[in-house]
């Protein structure tokens, strides 16, 4: 297991700028004076694609060796590191092959084929997409590019925290969500080296609290299915991920479905940004916690912004 | 009447500087690829109170004299202007006082007391709402700040524009929804005086055209209750914004209802950011009229994002 180091942050930083953005950071004195804290929120739902996800396939896909080119990229995922990639792979002119169950919504399929991903159906479960996924890339050589248990892809996360404490002062905490652990892991690799002093938080929704659990058992805890809004937060921990969780997270806090869907919509009325549900989840424990966070400069990390418009969580029911 | 000044627009701003924010200037290359443009839209929707009105409002009681403090501002509106009047006199710390239809929502009766207003319930007919408007001044003797017929409000509204072309080199052209022409006057304040050769749009919609009908008339036609979904741009022109629209407005466009909608959504799921209806109108124009606006450099009015989230209105019916 090959662990990402900050010159390896730097490397991505320089390899991925040209098809990023800088998104900015904004600032709401609502929700300062509703929390107590001095909220800066890394706006990467302005991201390209959508999400902070295409960092870290930049990095992957811009970083691959010439003779690897002709064979293309591979992964498997029906969110938003399949549009990444397929964007990535777009820029850089080469195959990009995305197994995604035969049941994913419409929208999801004609967004990866927008940005020039091929889909490869499976079935809805587990060992059906493991057993496509491992024929496609028998048969084309694909280089595979895991949804964050890759060093590659960390590093490129890692950029998104690298911007963060440039454009912001005086940090005393970040917080973002976890789900697999890329985001934050990048965020720790990119802390722990340049303010070791800054807290790190995680936010994770009750109903999918593998990661709170891994991390008060100090192993890794997986759950089979978990049901959440926050649907880009339900897959584990992995090897990669748990090492930078265990070594570098100064804690991990939860959210109730309610209190993350609240979360959502006063960023969105107050804000005036559009934000998936993952990206509430902070917010929702820092409204739960404010003794941990009253009087301190905290940063958020807002992730990403593909929300499907026509079925909003307060909506529903 | 009173014609404001390019020098207002300049004490305008200085005025009003501590309680505004200096908006960013947003672009999206999926928008730029859809209309063959480059447009750079002026994101009001992210300033105080939610919408560029309070620029005007703020210029309004920040500019009051000394000795109309005791007695404080009134308006009648249910929109935008209302919550902005009540911010700046908050700010200022004196009275507002906002006559209001008892049949509007109350989420919006909620906002403005929540911004520090005083509601006055009239019923919803305009022959209520003047003689209720009458009385509550002749009994407060508060200072009336017009939504957008009033010099003040001119002067403050300009200083969006001012700000648009300090941001961004070398626009060819400036496009802002009409309603009342408080926006769009302001726009041709400063554009008028500063870069005179940029062209000046007006987007309205089809359901409420009457500053289209107007232009084309070259006289004030006022409609009784246009229905749209724009619905801060039901109001009428008065000679004041009618003077700047007939000495420099280049043209009006419309769209129908559908292309607001069409045009609201595609901007809420590519920019991610909460947009007004009425904010859509001149992106739908753009998509319209694409020979008009290809190839150029155009600023695009963002006025405001307060929205009803419950009820958004691709979800309607």
């Amino acid at each position: 297991m090959y662990i990402p180091t900050f010159d390896d942050v730097i490397a991505a930083h320089e390899r991925i700028r040209p098809y990023i953005h800088r998104t900015p950071v904004l600032t709401s004195s609502y929700l300062n004076d509703l929390t107590g804290a001095e909220l800066f929120f890394k706006c990467e739902n302005f991201q390209k694609a959508g999400a902070f996800k295409v960092r870290g396939a930049c990095n992957a896909v811009f970083g691959l060796a010439e003779d690897k080119l002709a064979r293309g990229v591979a992964t498997h995922s029906s969110g938003n590191h399949a549009l990444s990639l397929s964007y990535a792979a777009g820029r850089r002119g080469i195959a990009c092959n995305v197994v995604m169950p035969r049941t994913a919504p419409q929208a999801k399929k004609d967004a990866v084929r927008g940005y020039g991903g091929v889909i490869v159906e499976c079935e809805p479960s587990t060992s059906s997409r493991e057993a496509v996924f491992a024929e496609m890339v028998a048969k084309s050589g694909a280089d595979f590019v895991h949804p964050y248990n890759d060093p590659r892809v960390i590093a490129g996360q890692a950029t998104c925290s690298r911007e963060l404490m440039e454009q912001v002062e005086g940090l005393d905490a970040v917080i973002a969500p976890i789900g697999g652990g890329g985001m934050i892991s990048g965020t720790c690799l990119t802390v722990s080296n340049t303010a070791p002093t800054v807290k790190i938080y995680a936010a994770e929704p009750e109903q999918a609290d593998d990661a709170y659990r891994s991390f008060k058992a100090g192993h890794i805890i997986a759950d089979d299915a978990p049901v959440t809004v926050a649907d880009g937060l339900k897959v584990p921990l992995k090897d990669l991920t748990w090492h930078f969780v265990k070594n570098h997270v100064t804690d991990i806090l939860t959210a109730s479905e309610d209190e993350i869907i609240e979360a959502m919509k006063t960023t969105w009325k107050r804000m005036k940004i559009v934000i998936e549900p993952s990206c509430a989840v902070p917010l929702a424990t820092i409204l739960k916690n404010p003794d941990v966070f009253r009087g301190r400069r905290v940063g958020v990390i807002i992730t990403g912004g593909n929300v499907d418009l026509d079925t909003l969580p307060w909506m529903k029911g």
